[in-house]
């Protein structure tokens, strides 16, 4: 991505695409491309799924369709909508709740969405996109607004679009922006044997 | 990824680590080098999360380590630790439900634990690892087994290793393995503007 880089710091190499990835707030003024748009969504396409049951779909607004955009736009938390709107892209993730063959609850469906979500901004950062996803939406009335039937859930926001400047941000959003990424130290998550002791393959180090 | 390639059929493309990853059942007798699982854990690290909450835990067993191993194997479904007995690592992904900077519960923990997930596995694709996720565990013998306390739940389990050979599967899987990954069409799940219109950017392909 260009833009500013935020290079994650570990301690284990890791591929770039997944290292450089970041979710910032400041994007250029300028469209993307639909055919990588497209390549967004078919990167998502292939993530792995529980009976391959593919638990994801995607409603995309595109500035270049101001009323569709909008409507994506107006899913959003009031705080996302505040830097979201410079973005030229939004979209929402719907979950799928119940597996096609059986009829039954998927305890994986936001779990398959996340991975789906996840392969597209991979996917992004290989483009030079950069993909901002956000908790805060307001999922009853994305059902509202786009009609959502039962058995389906909006999970998430997605902000796409060209990395920009940090400086165009509103003040209180500039110091987050160019603040460094932070991860919990991967001894307090990976564990062998019983919880809380630490995986032998990450032991000693942070 | 060395072993079968199963490259994605695409209507648009992807980038390799993307196209290639797919979910073998078949592993080689060969075990993982612990540097390149910990490359694998610290992918996870760097996935985004809601709030940075970073939900995720990993409980790994290796073969190295028996005990541990079975210990994850035996938190499998029976069908499920029939073939992913043969991978040299297993490991059980675990929610926190609940935020810690609120209490409150994080509707998005198992969404940010499959992008976590995701990506481990495009992870493991950068390093001629596969990876086999399955929905099919027993969350409840997991809380016993590892002592998961209240308020973290087992999400899935996790199959890692060397790519293997289709052949040395029992004779029911040796045709899934082999068979084209399928996938739903783009335009069955990107939309635009209402529920079931199909977006711009993917309409008229499949």
């Amino acid at each position: 991505m260009s833009g500013l880089k935020k290079t994650a710091t570990t301690s284990a190499p890791i591929h770039g695409l997944i290292g450089e990835r970041w979710s910032p707030r400041a994007f250029a003024d300028r469209s993307v491309e639909p055919e990588k748009l497209r390549s967004l969504f078919e990167a998502a396409r292939w993530a792995a799924s529980s009976y391959n049951g593919q638990p994801w779909i995607f409603i995309v607004g595109t500035k270049d369709h101001p009323e569709d955009y909008k409507r994506v736009l107006d899913c959003f938390v009031e705080f996302n909508q505040s830097w979201a709107k410079s973005a030229p892209v939004v979209a929402l993730s719907v979950a799928k709740l119940k597996f096609e063959h059986n009829g039954e609850m998927n305890r994986h469906a936001f779990h398959d969405v996340g991975a789906a979500a996840a392969t597209l901004t991979i996917q992004a950062e290989a483009l030079g996109l950069a993909v901002h996803q956000m908790g805060g939406i307001l999922p009853e009335k994305a059902r509202e607004i786009f009609g959502i039937p039962e058995g389906y859930e909006a999970v998430a926001g997605i902000a796409i679009g060209y990395p920009g400047e940090a400086h165009t941000l509103p003040d209180h959003l500039k110091e987050p922006e160019v603040a460094p990424r932070e991860r919990k130290a991967l001894n307090s998550f990976v564990f062998s044997g019983k919880w809380g002791k630490v995986a032998p393959i990450v032991g000693g180090k942070p």
